[in-house]
């Protein structure tokens, strides 16, 4: 169907204000936070803004009837081009479905459509002393319904696990516009081991399957208190040895954040105040749970790794707190600075290693970026080995692009290599799918032959995830 | 294939030691512990006893081939015929396969086969002060295979999660005898969102899409220190009201069960000495963590509790800490006691339902209980609003059968009323498969989609899950 077609058919279909056709509109939609969307930025045909299960259950029969691509988008945070149209097709952007439909106190959980802000969720949650654990970076901008389809985590992972551990079901509307529900019809218990677990299939699918419509999510209680370890490195292996001391001493932090000294160098031109200390690596642990825990977790975390360290500061005042944190908090930001007019780029910056290699795949990146000509900044969630580079090029100069496209490539590999993953929680979308049969073999054809279960024309979310 | 030709060529292929074909020893496989197959056994074709990988593929592309059944079964503690044989065919006893092939402890992992018992990997995952959370009942029997294949959970699951939240990787051999390692094919990391998570897919699917072969499984630091309180009430509903207050303090005990009068009464009349207090519910609080944390639980749920309970007693002495937990852990056992002769019935024995559903649910149970002059004890996980009722009979009257099969049907339906479920954590097998499509509705026919994909030809564990 021709896109002019497309464009009226929606119009009539669902009026102005839920459709958007004009080419202003839709480059906002031609890219996501990945360099490669930088590079090769891609238009949707068109944008639809539902506000219903009815519309998007309207939209989907027409595209399913007329061979269009649906690509769901949520806050476009991402940084794998997964919600870009990069093979055509109707933009569904949920970042306005947005209410959360009821929070169950009494049993623990919470139903809301995909399109609630993470930070807001648990606004909403604290009045109740309930809390959604999984704590992505992005927190005040992504959407519930992308942190299910990329199975979202961040800072607390070790501890909280992914966001897939929190969904007990999900509405989920099909290419060909009916709708099945996972995790019971009318359920709201929290166990239910009845069936194929389709709830968990559909997190992270990255919306290769279907539409995520309606989430029916558990909290947990709010810790009442936590506290923060700085812990300051001479030796790159010190770091992952004391973090595997701190679990031997029976402790499972809330959060274990890994800074080396590209990411303290980096932090420090950009706010000289912070003044990290110069090292080869800083730790910071943080706890929670309930005070004299807390206290006991803060007295065993200096002790332990007291041995290892230069040396270790702990905080439970939030002022301190918020001061330790701070160096953590502006990596992502500050990585770009090491060198004055450059940009961070957005890939290779994900990769999952065993906690063994940690410090082995630093150096490997290191000697990568030297190998290039390019300066890399690592750091990340070194509690459960999943490491975030941020590469820096000039990326008006195409040497520089070529350059680094080599060297994520070759960070990618370098992942696999160390029985790792090419992504620990930001997921594969366009750009990873390259490496799904290095990294599962012929379980992508399994992944396939489920997708046709789904999705037998092929229309959701093409050229993405395998 | 004829049954005789099918025994002969697998003594052809895997010898003697690797397969049983005598009546005598088939009878053992006939039934596990559900009441469907006290009623009804079914002696497969054939018992394989693999010991490899190798031979799992022999048996599978010799099933494949000639399109006989295959069941795959583990110690055989299952209570819903989902390891036997109830349309024919070939029984593989994956329990004597049972090596622990690495515990990676600075990896916080361990990759083992599927006969591992439960209670055997704790032992050896707490030389390294590490522990498998989930606490299924059966622990001293059940395989971690079996748990995987049923995601099982048990006493710990408020706190802990079900299997699988631990399962980072699994190696499955399919129908046709291919293998597919889920996870990642060389992966050992600990975070991995790349491509569809056939993981999570494959946990609790009960043998329907293949065999588990090998698991990969994450660990956790094992807590130092442990608390019971057990809280005795005069009023049912106040039991799930606490469990809720004490949610809202910020604690989430690592177990939390339920006695009902009826369970109160078969611990006192099994075993006097024990001496239960005479009450409407006795709720026991576990919780575990570091000494201080664990102190400081146990005077909050000591205060919080006591608002709703006559009274509330804490230990930490371990000596009185089994001495309060003794009544639960005789319950499954005293059930049958209550009537001299009398059997308990494994059978509508697992349903789940929404925490502030849990005082309704135990008296519409007693009701059905009255209606078909059936004594059914109550017990379980409260905490996540797990229910386990145990309808006692005489089993050699075929009229208590006919009523006993009437009354847990309607348990089964009351459960799905009350938006729960008919199974927390046994799981469907063959004996709550007729409600999947209740349950689930048209979601059943992606899961026999997907079934499709890895089965092609319908030879596994026909008859089981939906």
């Amino acid at each position: 169907m021709d896109n002019i077609v497309i464009k009226k058919e929606l119009l009539k279909m669902l009026g102005k204000e839920k459709v958007l056709t004009e080419d202003l509109d839709l480059m906002y939609y031609s890219y996501d936070s990945s360099f490669l969307t930088k590079l090769e930025p891609s238009n949707p045909y068109a944008v639809v803004i539902p506000r219903s299960t009815e519309d998007l259950q309207k939209v989907m029969r027409f595209a399913y009837e007329n061979n269009i691509n649906i690509i769901p988008r949520g806050a476009g945070t991402g940084e794998t081009g997964g919600c870009i149209a990069v093979k055509g097709g109707i933009v569904l952007d949920l970042s306005n479905w947005d209410e959360i439909i009821e929070i169950d106190a009494s049993n623990m959980q919470v139903i809301l459509r995909p399109g609630v802000i993470h930070a807001e969720l648990n606004k909403e949650l604290a009045k109740y002393n309930l809390f959604f654990p999984p704590d992505p970076g992005s927190s005040l901008m992504c959407t519930v319904g992308g942190m299910v389809a990329n199975n979202a985590s961040g800072l607390r992972a070790v501890k909280y696990g992914c966001t897939e551990q929190y969904i007990l079901g999900l509405e989920v509307v099909l290419p060909n516009g009916d709708i099945i529900t996972t995790g019971g019809i009318k359920a709201k218990c929290i166990k239910n081991v009845s069936g194929l677990n389709l709830t968990k299939l559909m997190i992270g699918s990255e919306g290769v399957l279907g539409i995520v419509s309606k989430i029916r999510l558990r909290c947990w209680p709010k810790p009442k208190a936590r506290g923060i370890a700085m812990a300051v490195f001479d030796d790159l292996d010190q770091a992952p040895a004391a973090v595997l001391d701190i679990y031997q001493a029976g402790i499972l932090p809330s959060g274990i954040e890994i800074l080396d000294s590209s990411a303290i160098q980096a932090v420090n031109q950009f706010k000289p105040e912070i003044n990290l200390p110069d090292a080869e690596a800083i730790l910071l642990f943080e706890v929670d749970g309930n005070p004299p825990s807390v206290e006991y977790e803060g007295n065993v975390i200096k002790e332990v790794v007291g041995k290892r360290a230069r040396n270790v500061e702990w905080a439970t005042d939030p002022k301190r707190m918020a001061e330790l944190w701070e160096g953590r908090s502006v990596t992502a930001t500050a990585a770009a600075r090491v060198r004055p007019g450059a940009s961070r780029v957005f890939a290779g910056e994900d990769i999952s290693v065993p906690l063994a290699k940690v410090a082995d795949t630093l150096r490997a990146i290191r000697a990568l970026g030297d190998k290039y000509g390019i300066k890399v900044v690592n750091y990340g969630h070194i509690g459960d080995g999943n490491v975030h580079t941020a590469p820096v090029i000039n990326p008006e100069d195409p040497a520089e692009i070529e350059q680094v496209l080599k060297l994520v490539h070759d960070i990618h590999l370098l992942a696999i290599e160390m029985e790792g993953s090419t992504t620990g929680e930001h997921g594969v979308g366009a750009v990873r799918r390259q490496y799904a049969r290095l990294e599962h073999g012929n379980a992508v054809d399994i992944m396939e032959g489920i997708k046709k279960v789904f999705d037998d024309k092929g229309i959701m979310n093409p050229g993405k995830l395998f």
